[in-house]
């Protein structure tokens, strides 16, 4: 059997799967995740085992320190990970909610009906610990899961999987729900993303270029995620104490994740008053700024040791994912949203500012995924969104956009009742 | 200017309008909706005159008769097309509804409002008609709109295209936000089906060739439409009067639409009661039955004449849109769930019966985007549903899944307002 073929034959048990899973009870749903967690924690030193493996081979390969770290688990963390499946299994089930319901003239009863999506094929590099997550979250909207990690966590991935399916042998959850999707390197993920008609959506979390891959080369629909350009725009009606906490906040807390500033813009009016002030704490933040002529105007002499170098081009469109941010002054609200427009992500951007009118107009006319007044970046996030969960963030427009929980991950279907009701 | 980059070049005229357009108050959305309905009326000749060239080339085709009448526009069915966009102006605005909106424990105000989508390419086949009708749907949701209609309405749908651009020129909404995809031929889709980036998603409406087309080429998310295989499933404990009417009524009504019914699945249990009046019936409404050997039984000797004939594999899968229907005798009501799931195409399937246990599985094993008890395959469309219009009926699980209305041509983003919020 060719790898193409050996795919599309766990996509079509997948499909099986789904069709046994859709129907089940939130009991039953919720029962299978709890073996699941006792599971993980009970064979802990197995799945530790298999973790030393890609541990091993990650030293060997020269990987760096902070990687192997990321990569690692010990005791406390699968605990960690079962906890975290626990925890889905606490949230609300979001089949069967009824999204819109009325009676028709006619008498028909029509509910519009929250149902699985059916198979979804979730593509990702990082931790392992996103293997139990994503196994759940599916699993909880009814659905079944094709699972792609990175190579460097195969043992690690390889050893969840097969704990996780042993548990859903004595539940109502066929095991058959959760697979890994078969073959090492680019071309699994090439038949995964031809296997339109078994495999109903792909969600690729990672990396711009996998992410761009997949979007271009896939036949089954996908939902981008986690690119983001994010902007911080300091208004003229800007309280300047804000906008300094929230720049450094969006930047400055946690500058590896797709909901960090990438950068500042910051209306003329203030610029006097906010840039050197915001370039020192900046600075004493240990991050580089990427400024426009009148930003590096500010900086004594602008240079690395200064923390402020000129921007080019290509800074406006980057996301740096580290400790630098681009910055310029931009002549009013418009040009704010102008730049947006041009350069941005559409992931989050906030304003910050005092006038009730900028607020309005840049709500109005920045079609972001999150827009932020007065508020930081970083809140774009399932968890501070209270949806108890998330599957990732999509930077698209069609079906989901934002962070995902639970009702992101289910289609719905129209049920209509009637007592031999024809057309006429 | 090659082609490709004439689709470009229009498409990002399209986006500027979309971003124009997308914070528009509902009023100037629904007063330019009545200067098109205006202009329409007013220049009804002109538009009748380039309809008269599509019927002449028709003509000298030797497209048949039915197909030009259904082409054909006189001042009758221009003031239709008119009084249309009078309706979906009429029709409440989708854009700026909070779909769900609460305060987070640490003060945040959350907000999910709904969004335009942006730019909007529909592929059509059909009547002219459409042109207006898909114009006025995507402009009241906010939407810029790239037609692309066929080439046999091709002067009718230029000059309606014309006339409404011009009547746009008049009010607050760009002109550039309704434009047909120039140039002729396979390859224009082509190019706007490989406009990521600056079309936002495809509506492909029309025969399985051109949908199957659109989905596999497209890297422009696609939402699939249109092709029906639909079941009437006959329970053993069905009411068989209204078993028949149903029948009847969703098979004969309008055979040429895809939520006609295309299969008949009868439970043994009722076969013998049921299915000889079936025959009879279906005979008389001029139905050719494709039976499976039991259904066969019950014809003197099947046969074109009789009205009953064999069926081969192939036609379970078959969208007839014809007088004709494939028919089988089901040992269970599981047999009928699994005969829908692996033939079905997902669109509509209808049981009936009297027994409440009976249609409770049916709804929760049957994944179709309607599902109807005791109700017609027909009534699966957005006029009967209470939506006002429809844009198409989805066959897909993302995004939308059947009777596409206003809110289906959105997305949402969420508005969060703090007063210096930051993320700890």
């Amino acid at each position: 059997m060719g790898d193409a073929e050996h795919v599309r034959q766990v996509a079509r048990g997948a499909r099986e799967a789904a069709a046994a899973l859709a129907p089940l009870s939130r009991a039953a749903k919720d029962a299978a995740l709890r073996a699941m967690a006792d599971a993980l924690v009970d064979r802990s030193a197995e799945i530790i085992a298999a973790n030393g493996r890609d541990i091993e081979h990650a030293r060997s390969s020269g990987e760096a320190a902070a990687m192997i770290d990321r990569l690692g688990l010990n005791e406390a963390r699968v605990r960690g990970i079962a906890d975290a499946v626990r925890e889905i299994a606490e949230l609300p089930d979001p089949v069967g909610e009824v999204v819109r319901g009325y009676t028709l003239p006619n008498g028909l009863e029509l509910r519009q009906v929250r149902v699985p999506l059916g198979v979804v094929g979730i593509i990702y590099e990082g931790r392992p610990n996103v293997t139990a997550d994503a196994a759940s979250l599916t699993l909880k909207s009814g659905n079944a899961v094709l699972l792609r990690g990175s190579s460097s966590a195969y043992h690690s991935n390889s050893a969840i999987v097969a704990v996780l399916r042993d548990a859903l042998a004595g539940t109502e959850v066929p095991p058959d729900a959760v697979q890994m999707v078969p073959g090492a390197g680019r071309d699994s993920v090439k038949h995964l993303m031809r296997a339109r008609g078994l495999v109903d959506v792909l969600i690729p979390r990672g990396g711009a270029s996998l992410i761009q891959t997949v979007v271009e080369e896939s036949t089954v629909p996908v939902i981008e995620t986690g690119v983001g350009n994010c902007h911080v725009y300091v208004d003229s009606d800007a309280d300047l104490d804000v906008a300094e906490r929230i720049l450094i906040n969006a930047k400055v807390q946690r500058p590896s994740v797709c909901n960090a500033a990438e950068t500042l813009l910051v209306h003329a009016a203030v610029a006097d008053a906010f840039l050197p002030r915001a370039l020192a704490t900046l600075r004493a933040a240990g991050v580089t700024v990427h400024g426009d002529e009148r930003v590096c105007s500010y900086a004594d002499s602008p240079s690395d040791a200064d923390g402020v170098v000129p921007a080019v081009e290509e800074d406006w469109t980057t996301e740096y994912l580290s400790l630098d941010i681009a910055a310029a002054v931009v002549p009013s609200l418009d040009a704010a949203i102008e730049h947006i427009r041009r350069y941005g992500s559409a992931h989050t951007e906030a304003i910050v500012t005092r006038s009730q009118a900028a607020a309005r107009r840049f709500v109005a006319n920045v079609d972001s995924a999150g827009v932020m007044v007065n508020a930081s970046t970083r809140f774009t996030d399932g968890g501070e969104f209270g949806f108890g969960a998330e599957i990732g963030i999509s930077t698209q427009k069609l079906h989901a956009r934002g962070p995902m929980g639970l009702p992101e991950l289910t289609s719905t279907k129209y049920v209509v009742t009637g007592d031999g009701h024809i057309r006429t």
